[in-house]
């Protein structure tokens, strides 16, 4: 399988290293043969071809099994008043590659129920996996900016609903059978084309429950009954505010992993967290989110499922046992981290 | 001073009345002439009228000195697909009043912090107030809806974005003179520009610290560290959601009251909680965040400080020994507390 990876900015180097060597010794373990590809994106690449998302880059994505994506954007890119962003490069690669689906699977390690915000009683049976519309709405809706105003447009056609809420409802069967779906249809128009196509799309799946939620009561409910959710669908811009609220109850943002997803089964695979500018270069960054979509590259990409639940496996070990990086409380290096996660895959 | 109250829909006309009966003894016992005009607002106004915001109600809103909202909306109403819906009668209340700033304080009371989803360490030192910007954004821009697609568009101007963040600013002042400004800038064009007006207008308040945070970004800094903001500035639709989020923390939705504000004195104050239609018409809802609403209307529109604080002070007293709704983990009617809180005041 030939996998293409994006370091990116901050930590994004440091964490994708450690998740390319899980991937390594997972080939070498059970036999597989991974190539692996590095290209620039994101700030790096800007420094390098004034471009957040070279041509070569993209094209290098599309032709490969599967894209690992460590992280892009810092202060050194971050004047709101710039022609060229590294985010930029981070939405056209999710456009390019057509990757409408993103999955954020969100559970509370036990181990870990210490570093939540929220009390014990709450993270009982807490296992949602979001599923947030990644191509459309106001991310790639017209923008203007006048002398003294600036617009958004926020534009979703009833196909782009039906795919991203068929696969929240496949998913669903693979679950709990329980689907919410978030917007905001008091107020807002494409909410309620969403709203309806949802519901529309729903009748295909009578096996599975469906409820809808506003997304303010949403913001709510995932602090006072984080516990009854199992798939939740949403329109981007909502799925980025509420998964990154979610994150939060898992104890460290360093945690957790992600995936997007297209029609075909190539998909970008990153950990939720950002570049963490703050700790890049020093070595300590937590390399588990990384590590854990890796897993999921190896499920949803290249449907090597035992060889996914190892990894899984491996890192649970290592968060129940430590070693633990800082965010975790604890004085473990990104590379002690690796390494232990490599001897548990064993 | 002329009050116009617009019970509404479900619990609505319940904590209105708890809450007028709290002003009524405010009058009495501060030598004060308060009349009350009740007039239709939400679905109950649909069902009279056809009409979610007849004229007479909002021509008696705009020339009163304060007005008091219960609640509106609620499942009869809510058909994603109906012409009128109760909502956008509060949405043309909001403009038609030229209400565009939003207060939405946020406590958490210690003898409740059981109730809260968060930490007791988490809760320490919150004091939080929200300013929204309540008559812009996607909330009153162009909407269309096609065979198969749908927009919202997302507006703002310079000049609104100014005057909101004025306004927190000046609020500030009086508090821990530090304003936390939140956006999308590395994705919407409108969060650049507030971004931008924010920082410009910021130099006007020397004494005033400005920092920024992204939308997502600080729906998870409010559950890990809750206690380092003070006043936190955003547009509309963010607003809604992270003070939804937010309020969850202080235990129960039931107890947090909300100030809309324009350029005159006049100013629109309701309890953040919805309808709650599932207990409504029981007689057992939480009056505390209509009363607190009631606090904030003598403070800002009355210009009546210290009966703003006996009401806070009587309703402390109440959260502090009871007696207590159901909410709140106790058994008492709205009425209970209502005459707790009467008691106090005296
Ligand atoms: C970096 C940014 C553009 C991105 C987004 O908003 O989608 C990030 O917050 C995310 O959630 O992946
Ligand atoms: C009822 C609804 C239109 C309203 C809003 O979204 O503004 C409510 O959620 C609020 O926050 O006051």
């Amino acid at each position: 399988a030939r996998i293409v990876t994006l370091p990116g900015d901050g930590v994004g180097p440091e964490v994708t290293a450690a998740a390319v060597a899980v991937l390594q010794a997972v080939a070498t373990h059970y036999e597989h043969a991974f190539s692996f590809d590095q290209h620039l994106a994101g700030g790096a690449a800007i420094d390098a071809t004034g471009e957040p998302l070279p041509a070569a880059t993209l094209t290098a994505c599309q032709a490969a099994d599967a894209v690992l994506l460590g992280a892009v954007g810092g202060p050194k890119w971050s004047d709101p008043n710039a022609k060229v962003r590294p985010e930029q490069g981070l939405l056209a690669l999710r456009a390019g590659l057509g990757v409408y689906a993103n999955l954020r699977p969100l559970t509370v390690h036990p181990a870990l129920a210490a570093l939540s915000p929220l009390k014990d009683e709450k993270l009982k049976d807490v296992d949602v996996l979001f599923v947030r519309e990644l191509t459309g709405g106001a991310y790639f809706g017209a923008k203007t900016r006048g002398v003294d105003y600036a617009t958004d447009e926020c534009r979703y056609t009833e196909a782009e609903i039906e795919r991203v809420t068929r696969r929240a409802f496949e998913l669903a069967r693979g679950r709990r059978r329980h689907v919410t779906s978030v917007d905001k249809a008091n107020v807002l128009e494409t909410s309620r084309l969403w709203h309806r196509t949802v519901a529309r799309v729903a009748a295909d799946y009578p096996d599975v429950t469906l409820e809808h939620q506003l997304v303010d009561s949403m913001a709510m409910l995932l602090l006072t009954r984080p516990g009854s959710y199992d798939v939740v669908v949403t329109e981007n811009l909502f799925g980025d505010i509420l998964t990154d609220e979610a994150a939060a109850l898992a104890g460290s943002l360093g945690l957790l992993p992600s995936a997007s997803l297209g029609e075909g089964s190539n998909g970008l695979y990153e950990p939720i967290h950002g570049s963490a500018p703050d700790i890049a270069g020093k070595g300590v960054a937590n390399p588990v989110g990384a590590m854990l979509s890796t897993a999921l590259l190896l499920r949803h990409s290249l449907q090597l499922e035992a060889e996914a639940q190892a990894v899984e496996a491996a890192v649970d070990h290592v968060l129940q046992h430590g070693p633990r990086t800082r965010d975790l409380g604890g004085h473990a290096s990104t590379a002690d981290v690796r390494d232990a996660v490599l001897a548990a895959l064993e």
